[in-house]
Order: structure tokens, then sequence, then C-alpha cells
């Protein structure tokens, strides 16, 4: 691999461990067991790139590369470990949660790309990648996703995918796009957590 | 595209955009904001009809055309600024989500026919495409889903596709058969709204 | 087919069954109609294999074989009538329902097994088979995954598929791995019922 690709192995598994973490912090709110936890923090690691690569056909990543499985097995048990011991405040992983955002959106937009679809279906992909696993860990724990009404999360997301895609398609280096729109997911979503900038909603309930 | 398969693509871009508002209309009653709104509004417009492609192993019809992705996020966001401006009754969908589930049910049913199905499988999901993005909707917004609990919905997608599946076997040509499948979907559910026909159920809390 | 792959396919076939009707008797505390039951028993017998199907790129099983969708459909509706007329305790179901998931779980593994997937792969799979179609269930059903807190449910039908691996990897003849494997998982299952055997938990509201 290259240094760049190196790179983004890397710090693919550090959001993966970090996204198991986030399943088991959320779910430690409830009454759930050992395995109840390691479900969740498998679904809120690998549950965005599974659905992408079921979307897209692809073999599943954790089914081709079994070191995402093992990092979110073992993530997840750590955190287990740990919050039986110390209080570990959810705002910890807030930095960390950030980067496997970018990390992941980026992965996602990139296959996408490399398998020849355009920046719409690219950059949804990006989305999907970065933000389904937090969904569906939100889902298992019977709550309405986190991401659905907090501050800027999924924005951020598809507007450093669509620049990513914009700049492949103007000719960039794979390298300078993907550290483009990765480097805009993350500034956005920190700046969104700092300033609480959020979207629009509207209350049916007038 | 002959008439009748021209007919049937637009009517199923209507069904499309008829489902992605509801999605967003039920997701009003949440503190989404608007990211969760166009989540759950893709969810409702697509979610059936992915299904049944990743079960029958075919391209996802909105990567191969992506229309329906298009359509789907401009009916949501459309549905989200005029929801905040004026106040739009549900009500008011239920005649094109008839139509929606008709046309759904219809091409899910045709689509497992022309792949080799017999008449169970293509059955099945002709009632997948047309009911699975409402249970999502609902699983979504952390909801029962309103399907298994309200007047006659999938009931009716069965009966239809059995129907078309039945002419087709009979050597009805494809556009009769389709007519007549999708016009009994239709009728019934209509009905089902204007005299409240339900299925029975039971308690277990007795 | 031998002996033995018969015995294993009727297993299978009770398995669906058991499973449909522990959907039906779950979803029975809802005011769901007679469609909501069978969508919920459906969910709960096929959902996990299913799962392992769209993981591991193989075509979906009741699609290949509509025994068992016919199976589930069938056992849905008969617990549905019956359990109108009669009052169903959930126990009945306990010790086919532990059949059950040794089944799913000894058919889930060797499938990953036979497609050259490794130990690892393998175990999750089994556990996938045997324990997704309940967490759908339960999310239908708007309830947090009964296996989340229950007895020890999932952690038999892992080290069995452990079990079922290390031995098949070790040289045991197929026969012997899988009823190594499934005996183990209905044991501990069952030892698990009788002495309410538990995993640690956590709680974050401390």
């Amino acid at each position: 691999m290259s240094g760049i690709d190196s790179l983004l192995y890397g710090i693919g598994l550090a959001g993966v461990a970090v996204n198991a973490a986030s399943g088991v912090l959320e779910a430690g709110r409830k009454p759930f067991d050992m395995f109840g936890m390691v479900v969740v923090a498998l679904a809120a690691a690998l549950g965005g790139g599974t659905l992408r690569d079921l979307l897209l056909d692809r073999t599943v990543f954790w089914i081709a590369d079994r070191s995402f499985l093992i990092c979110a097995i073992t993530a997840g048990m750590l955190t287990f470990g740990a919050a039986r011991h110390w209080r570990l405040p959810p705002q910890l992983f807030l930095l960390p949660d950030a980067v496997g955002l970018a990390l992941f959106t980026v992965s996602g937009t990139k296959i996408a790309l490399a398998l020849g679809h355009d920046w719409l279906i690219a950059s949804v992909m990006g989305v999907v990648t970065g933000v389904v696993g937090g969904i569906l860990r939100d889902v298992l724990c019977n709550e309405e996703p986190l991401i659905f009404t907090g501050t800027l999360y999924a924005t951020p997301a598809w507007l450093g995918a669509l620049l990513l895609a914009g700049l492949t398609e103007a000719g960039a280096t794979s390298a300078v796009a993907a550290l483009a729109g990765g480097s805009f997911v993350l500034i956005t979503r920190l700046g969104a957590l700092r300033w609480n900038w959020r979207l629009p909603t509207y209350s049916a309930r007038r």
C-alpha cells in the first residue's frame, strides 16, 4: 500500500473502533448484557459500510478483511470493561467520532467513484457509510435516531462527499480530493459541535 | 419504451414521490431536522424496492436509474418546505398513496415473474415492494408500524399480486395482467379506506 | 440427500416453524392485525438466514427453496388461529426454540465453512443465522430486543459455532462436528433457562 492508503486504512480501523465504543456507551443506558452491547457495537461500527457494500453488490468489507470485525469486537468489549469500572462521558468520543465520520465518508465516496458511479450516487454512498451505523445503533436501542435531531452531522458528510466527487471529476489527484473532502467533513462537524449549528425543523403539532 | 411501459414508469416515479411525502408528514410529528426528514422520506420511498432488489440479487433500482433517487429527495424537500408554511393533513396523501401501492405491487410482482420466479415468490416480492417502505418509515420514527394495525393495506397488495401472477400463468398479456392486478389493489384499498375494512386481531392481554 | 442431511433439513423446517410461532406470540401483545402478525412471524423465522445469505452473497434460502417460506406462513397463521381460541403461554415454545437455535447455528456455520470462510467469519454467520430473527421481531414490535437482556442465548450459539468450526478444522467429519456443536448449543441454552445463567451488564445511570 502507498503512504496515503496505509494512512486511510489505519484511520478506517480507528473509525471502526470509535464507533463500536459509541455503541457500547449508548447501549449502556439500557439494561443490556455484554452480548447486547457487542451487537450494538458491531451494528454501529460496521452497519454503514455493510449497507453500502450490499447496495453496490461488493463483498462485504469485514468479510473481505477480518481486521475490521476483530477491531470492532475488541473495541466493544474493552469499552464495556472500562465502562464498568470508570464513568466514561459520551463527550469523550466526540472528537474521534468526528474523525471516524470524515474517514467513513471519504472511503464510501471513493469506493463508489472507483466502481464508476457518478457524483450523486457516490456522495449518497459516502453519507450511508458515515451515518447508517449510528441510525442502526439507535433503532436497536429503541430510541429515536440521535443524528435526526442534534447538531449538524450528516450534512457535513454530504457536502464533503460532494466536494470530493467534484474535485475528482475536475481532475484532482485521489489524495488531494480525499484530503480536501475529509478535512471539510471534520472541520464542519467540529464547528457544528462548538457553535451548535443545526438544520431547521418543523413540528406538525402546532 | 412502449406506451404501457412509459405509463408504468411515470406512475412509478409518482409513487416514489408520494411515499417520500408520506415519510416527511409522518416524521413531522417528531422533532427531527431536515436531514432526518429526508432520510425517513428516502426509506419510505425506496426501502421496499431496495429490499426486493437485494433479495432477488438485482442491481438496486435507484442506483441503476438515478431518476428515482432524485425524485425522492426532491419530493421530500418540497414537502418539508410546504409543511413549514401550510398545515398538510396526512389524509391528503391517501389517494396518491393508494395509487403508489398499486404501482409498486405491480412492478415488484412483474420483476420477479420476469426473472422466472413462480407465483408465490413473485407475489411476496410485490408485497415487499409495496409495504416495506412504510414499515421502515415507522421503525425509524420509533413507532409501531401503522400498516400492522390500520385498515386493509397489505392484503389488497397480496391479492392483487396473486391475481397478476395467476393471469400471467393463464396466458394473459403483460399489459392486461398488470392492469387487472393494479386496478384490484387500488379499488380494494380505496374500499378499505371508505368502509373501514380491517383484518381480525387478537390481544394476548385478555 | 443422505440421512444426516435429511435430518438437518427436517429440523431446519421445524426451527422455522417454531420461530414463526414465537413471532406471533410476541406480536400478540400489540394491537396488530393478522397481516402484521404474519410479517413479524416471517421476520422472526427467515430474518437471520436472509441476512446471512445477503452477507455471503448467496441466493436467499427461502427463494431457492420455497418450503421454508410456506412453512413460515403456515406456522404463523396456525399460531394466530390457535392463539385466538386458547391461551398459549410463551414458555410452551422455549424447548423447540432452543432446538431451532441449535439447528440455525449449525446450518449457518456449516454454510460459511463450505464457502471457504475461516472459523471467525463462520461462527459469526452461525450467530447471525440463530439470533437476528429474534432481534428483527422485537424491533418491528417497537421493543428492546429480548435477547439483549435475558438468560444466555447468543453466547451458547457462538460457543457452539466455534466448537463446530474447531472440530472441522481439526479434521472431524461433518456429521460429528455438526452434532457436537449443535448439542453444545442445545444443552447450554437449556441449562441457561433452568439455572438462569446470565451475562454481566452495566448501567450507565449510576
